[in-house]
């Protein structure tokens, strides 16, 4: 394992890990890395570059065995196990992801969602119980999460990720639009759909200007 | 304009534009580029880079006045206008995004959601009633919207995707796990939860063993 591997290379890899996804299920045995520039966009250099830290991929005029490989880019992301994650917060954005199928199919486990308001708590969502966000700390200790969704409004995500990390949370995956401060040896992705539209917008009034 | 800015400045601008409307919301009035290293995690040689792209902010030994600062961010973005948008799919992602605050409130101005499920047509969500997605064309020719978010299954996002940019779209942010196929003067970007979670997982991972 190697620790320096850029980010950059480990989103392409779940790019490629989804695109061979889809090949597996249209029952396509090999593919050349021609193809995969053809159809994900990431030019054939780079893709055999983001392959070449982890090893000898493919084999010289035969291509990669889709199967092969994509076990391979599982267990280097770690997607090959079962990965409990909670989602704190049981609003629109938590509700959804708590319902999102396509996390099941990748191994990541929805085992608990938490919410601080008494309208909610103990409320079903989906297969779940809505837990008490005061009781996170016991109910991690059982649950045994180690990533956290974080879907809470943004006056109150800091201190909701505090009380995660103290629960034993080592990952989180932060929707709300605040940066969260947290020690080093925890991870933070954040999504900011505000980010993402953002540059969206952007481009289109360069666009315009051409 | 300049066309040639990285994305990873644009997003940082991003980030950047919603700290400052906390500062501003906390009435502070001017920031150093230490402070925003300090607050935001991005280092202040960065930060002065990412705004030289656009000329002179700031003073020094005084620092950057928040509200200035930020209305200069929020026109380099073009989120200082009003930006309609539109829905692709009312499901469990596409509703919660409807009814999200946080774009109001950057004047991305939803002004559309659409869905093909009969039972859906024609139902309310929030404010809106959820229109038919055949009627793309005819509809999106009286909204207005250049941006839409592709919340429908990945089995018909390109096909949604295709009409959407026929209706008049110029800018797509994905949410389906597939690789979207589009003109190359359409921006797409892609918002992938498993992405995010696989990156997460790899890093929990590399701490395990250290």
């Amino acid at each position: 394992m190697n620790p320096k591997v850029p980010i950059a290379t480990l989103e392409r890899l779940a790019t490629y890990l989804r695109f061979l996804i889809d090949l597996q299920a249209m029952r396509l045995e090999t593919i050349s890395s021609t193809e995969v520039e053809r159809q994900t966009g990431v030019n054939a250099a780079q893709f055999r570059k983001d392959l070449s830290y982890f090893g000898e991929f493919g084999k010289p005029g035969v291509g990669y065995n889709v199967v092969e490989l994509q076990n391979r880019i599982a267990r280097i992301l770690k997607v090959d196990r079962d990965q409990p994650m909670i989602v704190l917060g049981a609003g629109n954005l938590g509700s959804a992801l708590v319902g999102y199928h396509g996390l099941r199919e990748h191994r990541f486990q929805m085992v608990g969602v938490f919410d601080s308001s008494p309208t909610k708590i103990g409320a079903r969502l989906w297969d779940h119980e809505i837990l008490d966000i005061a009781t996170l700390r016991e109910s991690n200790a059982q649950l045994g999460a180690r990533i956290a969704i974080v879907a809470v409004p943004a006056a109150v995500a800091q201190s909701v990720a505090d009380e995660a990390i103290a629960s034993g949370i080592k990952a989180l995956l932060n929707f709300a639009p605040i940066i969260l401060r947290v020690p080093n040896r925890i991870v933070v992705r954040n999504v900011s759909f505000l980010q993402e539209l953002a540059v969206l917008s952007y481009y289109l009034a360069v666009d315009a200007q051409k």
